[in-house]
């Protein structure tokens, strides 16, 4: 009767007809992960070694054992890592997120310090691991590699995982950690769109200053455009939601509307060729600080929850990928007739990064100290420890950017290129596991249960929002004063502690003033009690 | 210096390396048409003509004239139609939503003429169109077209598109017609899968009582299939929930897992053949009886407010999809030279489907009367004529499949294929439009608020959950009787109404003994007041 297929086989295999059988099959396998990563991450979150993030990988390693097994070896295409998936699905909430419940008052209390970290801490740390990879691997056989792959690794090592600092840092237990870590790691974005934009019209013969300070004013343009980029979305929804909705609210809508407007602020920074993840935390901060008191009751439980799902879902979802994608055999494959090259080449990287964060955290935070007046405020040695530590972690990033680089028309093919990928890979895991695992219990030993708690009830006033740009800029005062217990006049201290005070001062009037009754915000809608950081948002006014 | 691009575009133009830039673009403008979407329909939500769907699919119109204009009439890659998407992504959100926010009482009150309705009513109409077609088409030139081509037109048209009845009936007035209308589109989803397994090994010429009997068979044992795994991906996910989550809550988890089990449901349906769209209705169902209730309050106002969120967004995405696509110019390209044959073959479409749905909705009323005892409980002329009226639009199901079937495989270059596809297109967005925009007017001349209102007030004890069945399946009795005015004999009327009692009795009995103290639900854990549709929740159990 020659029916032929076509019409039906849409409503029957749905999908099989579309796109391949495989994808659905794939789809059910990592939904049904997903459900048993949640589920068991569940069962373990007493264990005080374990972390979601780590449970995922493992499960995500030990379901590509399986595949491995199930087709004898031969399995790869399904499990192919995708940056689009990456950069345009799973990133965005986790960062957004992270913006959205961001303490805003620790953040801004050390936002110069971020920036400091996030700039200037990537920029050496990307040197000493470019520098170190082409002193070190010219003495062992890696294959054909030129300088733009060493330059390439620098600055795939050099950068902070912001969703794996996510995963070992309490916002909760260790505020003002947390809040620099994953700062840097949002700040560390822009610097490495700024430094690959310096790389590309980069001549090794002609450093001079106008090349540097072109760079730096490239670096503040660019973090200005995204975070203003970011801010507008946020008031703009804002404005939109406290003009159109007053009086009719209708909750789905106003959720509806501040998903869509920081989703749209990733893309368009995507689009502009500006730091997207600076522009959607940003829009999350704003959107906490004025949209969402503009809102319903229900859009307020529903938006917490909401964001903090989606993003749980994609860190879940990501962990799981980069365990599963581990062990896909195409990309072993050129590696395994030596398998030491491969190994060393791992030991080297991490040897790098652990010297690379080490070169920058331990001379930023001491720069950091000089500025700080009270002994609280300042880093201490431990508090750098776990600074060090808790950023070595190379996670999805990472992964995303070595096979972008070495993958690409092909490439995988060379030696030089598998053996990157394959160490990339090595030290992904390696970190996420061994450094992740020994996050919790580090900060355990090196910050006691009171300590902790001393940093959560750190006075409430801001007093160095802006005090430490003075520290790194005026580069001359430190070598006079020489130490950071040597006290420093006192009108030096004025100078210091007052503007973040005046800044801060005049923020909260400008933001009674103008900004409140124009985009809405606590205090200009009918308050409700049960907000989140109700304490933050109250400081950060 | 040889810097070669890779590494850093990922972080750079992020998207630009990895996927072009033109899909950064569309995603663009796609988000901000979402937005403009939202805002514009809250602006038109007063207005008596307007509905979400039909300002979607206008904006989208007017975004297709701009981006027209704007390339001179070349543009046409970046809206392709994708059925992936569509049967992917969008559609299961709605599905499942409508399955947990359905008033369950009024949906199995009416069961069984809802079955009716899906399923033999879906297949008059098949004929009609098929056969009609077939006669029609054969006197004007349409191109080669086969009977394949033919009975692939039936099923095309013959299905009600759920997710546009979702927008022009409101469940919260006139929730009979709502229940029916919309429960008939989840049925005959089931149907048409049916439909297209028996025609794939269909012979006209043995068409006998086993082939009838197997189709019957066919439709009952997918009907079941799917129903029982939805219910069993919702029962289970309200045991995990309710066993593992005893004590300690956590809200991000609960509502992640509900999410994640549902979808789950659906593509697991879709892996194994059966009907996607009543698995994840069913699971809905479940989930919002059993899984709602055993989360934490914030859940509970989290997962009714975003469930409901991603259907709003994938029903607006999806208008607007149909609207932007509907102008791509390649599909018009052929169909140019003869417009007049377009529009002559839309009309006979559009003709076919009104004489198709009219010929099972009036005799199919008539019949499911017959079993009513009271009344309010018959379906009057008015409401049958709502019936008809509110289930003639197609919408983006049409469009997949006339895709599907006519553009496979390079086939749009041939002629009769291209006409299908315009035809549908006109189709779709005639019937959209005119039939959207004239039901709100309809109901509210058919039906006056009072008449509206006393179906709101209906009386709460469900009589008739299962007496339909009785009605065509002993297709004995009507010839008896002749019409619905005779007075039906006492003991008819007593075997009508006491088996559906009795279920409803055993269900409740059943309920409370089994299946609430081990999956949880309404009363097995502490009451919270502000359910959605907390009557209706009592109502059924």
């Amino acid at each position: 009767m020659g029916f032929d297929v076509g019409a039906h086989l849409v409503r029957l295999g749905i999908v099989s007809s579309t796109s391949d059988h495989a994808s659905v099959v794939s789809i059910n396998i990592f939904v049904a992960l997903l459900c048993s990563c949640i589920v068991i991450g569940h069962l373990l979150e007493e264990n005080r070694w374990m972390n979601e993030s780590i449970t995922a990988l493992i499960i995500g390693l030990c379901t590509g054992v399986v595949i491995l097994l199930t087709t004898k070896g031969k399995s790869s295409h399904i499990l192919v890592f995708s940056e689009d998936l990456f950069f345009i699905y799973l990133l965005p909430p986790i960062i957004f997120n992270a913006g959205f419940q961001v303490k805003k008052k620790q953040f801004f209390r050390n936002f110069m310090t971020i920036i400091l970290f996030g700039a200037i801490g990537t920029m050496i740390s990307f040197f000493i691991i470019s520098l170190g990879a082409i002193e070190i691997f010219k003495r062992i056989d890696v294959g054909s590699l030129d300088v733009g792959d060493f330059l390439a690794i620098g600055a795939i090592f050099s950068a902070t995982d912001s969703v794996c600092t996510l995963q070992v840092l309490n916002q909760d237990e260790t505020p003002f950690l947390y809040s620099l870590v994953f700062g840097e790691g949002v700040v560390n974005d822009a610097t490495s769109v700024v430094l690959f934009n310096a790389l590309q019209d980069f001549d090794i013969n002609h450093v001079d200053a106008i090349t540097v300070l072109k760079f730096v004013g490239n670096f503040f343009y660019l973090f200005l455009t995204s975070t203003f980029l970011g801010v507008f979305a946020g008031l703009l929804c804002a404005y939109i939601i406290k003009k159109l909705y007053i009086g009719r609210h209708s909750t789905d809508r106003e959720v509806a509307l501040m998903i869509l407007m920081a989703y749209l602020s990733y893309m368009l920074a995507e689009l502009l060729d500006l730091s997207g993840i600076l522009t959607v935390f940003f829009c999350g901060i704003v959107m906490s600080h004025y949209a969402w008191h503009n809102v319903t009751e229900s859009s307020r439980i529903t938006t917490k929850h909401v964001f903090a799902t989606m993003s749980f879902i994609a860190e879940t979802f990501l962990f799981l990928y980069v365990g599963m994608d581990a062990l896909d055999i195409e990309k072993w494959k050129f590696t395994s007739d030596s398998p030491g090259n491969s190994i060393g080449v791992s030991s080297i990287l991490l040897g790098l990064v652990l010297v690379g964060r080490a070169a920058f955290v331990f001379p930023l935070s001491f720069l950091s100290n000089l500025t700080k007046r009270s002994p609280e405020e300042k880093i201490n040695f431990r508090k750098q420890i776990i600074i060090w530590w808790a950023g070595l972690m190379r996670g999805a990033v990472s992964i995303a950017l070595a096979y972008n680089k070495f993958t690409r028309s092909g490439h995988t093919q060379l030696r030089g290129n598998a053996i990157m990928i394959t160490s990339t890979i090595t030290v992904v895991l390696f970190s996420t596991m061994v450094f992740g695992l020994l996050t919790k219990p580090l900060i355990r030993l090196l910050l006691p249960a009171s300590s902790r708690n001393c940093v959560i009830s750190e006075p409430t006033t801001p007093k160095s929002l802006l005090s430490p740009l003075l520290g790194p800029e005026q580069g001359g005062w430190e070598a006079e004063t020489g130490g950071h217990s040597i006290t420093r006049p006192s009108s030096l201290r004025m100078l210091l502690t007052k503007p973040s005070r005046t800044v801060h001062y005049y923020w909260r009037k400008f933001d009674d003033a103008f900004m409140r009754p124009v985009f809405g915000g606590r205090g200009f809608v009918p308050h409700v009690p049960g907000s989140p950081h109700e304490d933050t948002l109250n400081g950060w006014r």
